[in-house]
């Protein structure tokens, strides 16, 4: 069983990036640490800063037939209207997650354009978001 | 590990309330579900109508040295300032759950007034939002 | 055939609270009137400031088969979303009642959360209010 | 004792206009019954799509002495101060009816610029909310 | 030199609808005042509730060749898009009246759609208003 | 194949009104050139001021079977809930028009009310609108 | 009969300030043409570009019996609370004015705050607007 | 003479909660100094979680002949029209008092729906808020 | 200990401005009261309708080493940054007090620009506000 | 004649993608069809998910000499100022098209940043809506 | 060469106020540095906490000759449209500056009434605002 | 020391792009002249209309330890949180520039999502923005 992991803008920064909300870890050591604790299904990961290519990548994973995707789109969160149809677009099933929670920051980030197309959200609980959307979409099955 | 699951308004209907948002299952046959998932924590339930009797609740918690919370608001959700307050008046991590997917819904149903107080927020798995909250209460020990 | 009239917040002040706008004749006296225009049907009443008890009653008025109920929520019509999920949550028939034509009053009170849930809407007549809501549910029979 | 029936815009196609909403029977089908349930009144029934034309008939109204106005001004609930000033300008009470629960229906639908004229409002109950507005009418005298 | 009063809805009931607000003259008796106070004038009066027929009415007046249009547009000031596109159709000046200060009044009563296409706008002078905005109209010859 | 083609207020001063708008070609001129390239439609014209003629009309149209309804509401595009009501009412299809592009001209003109309810909207190109109009009607047949 | 003509922030550059929308003449030009129009009343001219000098001197006309102000308040008609205080706090009446037709120009000024405490307002006239706000006064005397 | 002291959501949990905002003192020291500063007055304190509660008690005071109600809403402030209505609907006189400023906290503190039926407001003092609403209360008999 | 009565625009009429909603009472009548119950205060009183006279004031109060300053800015409470700024600019504690209670007149009145760097807040008894201030002023030291 | 098609966002999935919404053929397919009814210009193609592409394609368009755009922006029509400003830099005219009435879709769908910019707008007629953009092209030249 | 340098209120009080926000160098020392950095300019320097004396000072700059005028205008900056009217009433160049970053603070300070009457703003350098604004003048020469 | 130069949308067509608003000089020509008067730094140059590759720019700015980067973000200062993210998750000082003043321009314009990120902003004098720009970067040093 496939599941995508897919980072929007900056989220490359991981570790280096304002480490008080984000935390110090790295995406790559987090990545490890799902994988050990979910052997279960393999993970695919991709980043991008480009609205554009991360809906390449969504169509992409339903051709591939990937079971579920765990997105945290970053800041395209509260701007893209194309991510959402792109979600809608596609039948595989995503999990919408954030690091951190995201009603507890600017205004400007209480909204979210993609949950309504979403199958849930999980937000605020750092690395451990991105463990429980598998959980989520592994329950699904 | 004590861990209380507290719920408002209406959700003491589950399995006859709206079925085609909410599901057929009750209450008491998903918490019985839940302990079996998560033998490791001891689980009280509450529930009430009462906004002031939630409160009550919350306050309570604190008092008995309860680990978590994982806190359905119901429509107090987008209602209780009051609800805030108590969440941010205790220690105890409050995690924020939702059976049904809320911004997917009434445009009334999309603000939280409560979110900000709590560690993170899980919506839109049915009963697995349950047993996710439960796991990320975990995660934090 | 049994029908609940159900009164929200400050209407046991009927009578004695701002009688320009509310009239002077106290709950209890109307009720009377209302039983011998009505003799058809069964009146049950009940009263709360508490918008929880009154989403119990709601509740309960469902499982003891009452035929429809009359609901004057008083300011928890504003507010209340709560109530709005509770009428959601029941087959039984609820029709919105006030004394005031609440659109010719303060701003705030031109909204009803609860309306959308209802059978339909009768406001500005007074205690009439209240008998032709029942003439309402009767005629739906 | 003469009462006039003053329907709006679009309300001469009741039976064939989106039956869903307005349901199948003819206005006139509907007030052979309500001169049939009240025998006591004289009922005049007009209807116009032209704005001007029913402000034109409330200020007939008033010099024909007519005792009350039932009024479903269709649309024009929503965008006619014009008809709020008519109802202003006349001494002959006005009660407002709907046939649909205006607010369980498009945002735009939400607001009444004429209740505030208005003795009260009747909406949600089909047909019987003409019946209900007679009655009230017949209550105030 | 030719002048048209125009008039919109309900300002032929005046002298009989809400005296505290209009004054208890009625516009045959204002209108032979202003005839006899501008004698260089011949005025012509136009009265309608219906925002087609007023529109019909500016335009003859340009067709006519009159000098300048002295527009009270009673309601369709706040709601009329059709107005203003009519009054910007013609090369007749046009100068809007009120005879209350309609800032004084309800919130929807501040906003004129009109005013921006009208020569100027007169305010709150009661009859007086229709005789400035006659001495403004003939100040630009 | 009839086609009605519906002119809302101030449309017959077209060629006279702010030419730099809306062009210096009469709508007489313009429909005799619309019949030579349109010669297997028939096509009937009407035009007025009122609001409700121009409901009316569209009624009339359904019992006449017009195939469709070329509709340029003018001003009322912006403030009419009636004539949207009245598109609603019929089963006639209706595809709006306008000789300008709204969006680039006031704030006010960017809404249409009535679009929800058409086929589709074709505006910007002056007279041509009216031709794609006719075209996109015989493509749907 | 003495009357105060008052003149808010940068009408003391009349003549000089953007010509095409405020004309070429000066002030004390136009203030010559006012006195020799209107012989019989006494009339005194302030300017000042200071909000509070501009409150100073409405009082002080209170106190010096003046029978009437004409105001011309420039950019504080639309920020200043205190002016509306001022010509509340005096019993002299007063008549706003502006040389140019305020609903034509940028949003920001179609909003007067002091228009509810005035008598009437004027607006879009030129200096005619000062010379009719007089005749408005004398025709309240 | 008797007054009551009546608090909101949450205000059973000062000297504990979030000390940084609330101060470290519990209600019941406070009391004790106030009553000390304050013989001449009976002070009777109640406190719950229950806007339902509060207005019951508030009602009853009216019923004892409390002289005055020192009412610290909480959150409730902000959200209950139903105290708004409760406080409206007796003749006991009501100042509102708040331990912090609440303006120069959260947005949606800033908003109080109790204020307008209150006879005045203290807030920002901390516990002497309490004391000078006990003073205001005395100084108006 | 010096303490700084200071009175913003309009405030020098009290006695004679809108007495239903100030009172008859002059300023210098309620200082003297206010001295005579304070006597150990030393109190400075300053008015004037200039927001940048009321600015420099509370600047030179700091430098003369005032204690504390009651401030009533009337209109400009509503509309005046610079206020704020300057009350944040300064040492000295500030105590905003305000005649009648705002939140029950106009809703422009509503807003507090200043309060946020204000100490805090009393509003709505009269010319007892001072008083109540200076005590709030006293218990600080 | 050389006209460039050019579609944005997920508008590669057609035929794929919510079909009750977008239709069952592909845009290759249509494309065929677009070809054959319009042999007397030269179409090409071009789709992309990324904002900053479709803009590059603009500005080559005009150095091609293309002389026509037909822009169907998907998700980008109601979030990019970028798009608006590339239209406006090149000279080449751009329609905009939409398959759906996106009037008759959730509310963020109802604004179009870049209409303004735009000949004009064609919307609500599926594939047909690209067939009429290209005849207003046509029309044009 | 002459420049006025133009602060507004509260900037009398550089050095002492919010020194995190504003720094510690008084504006005296800050001048002093300017002067030696641009020794080709002669700076003119002038400070009020009065709008009306701002504006009076822009004047008789434009009266003087002054080549360009930087101006801080502090709070105003954010409430006053008659500094805005001043400056489009002369033909000096007028640059916007600010110590701070007024994007960074509090939402009111977002906006700002002058600029779109300015040459342009320079805005988060501290003093050397002032610099680049003087060079920013130069540079138009 | 090394200062890059980021250029957003469209304004690769300087020079050919709206000459009234942006100039007619390239933007080659311009950088040419800005390094010809800051010899001292060292200018790298980089422009996109990929919202994604200005971020992947702004993250390698940092690695490469550029000194500063001077931000002219086009279009995407005013829908681009992403490049609100990428400026705060960086080290990098960023200044904003703008050739045009954007307050003078469309509504849309007037606000920047960015500018809370950047050390400051500097809009309004053409190319001149971007050597001020520089030697804002040069005084922080």
């Amino acid at each position: 069983m496939q599941i995508l992991i897919l980072n929007g803008p900056n989220l490359n920064r991981l570790g280096r990036r304002e480490p008080g909300i984000y935390g110090s870890q790295t995406m790559e050591e987090s990545l490890n640490e799902l994988r050990q604790k979910c052997p279960q299904v393999e993970i695919t990961y991709y980043q991008s800063n480009s609205e554009g290519a991360l809906i390449d990548r969504i169509q992409q994973a339903e051709d591939e037939g990937v079971a579920g995707i765990v997105l945290n789109a970053g800041a395209y969160t509260h701007t893209s209207v194309a991510l959402l149809d792109a979600i809608r677009s596609v039948k595989t099933p995503v999990v919408e997650v954030h690091l951190s929670n995201i009603q507890a920051r600017e205004d400007f980030r209480h909204t979210s354009l993609i949950t309504a197309a979403c199958k849930g959200i999980i937000a605020g609980f750092g690395m451990t978001s991105y463990r429980l959307a598998v959980e989520a979409l592994l329950a699904d099955q």
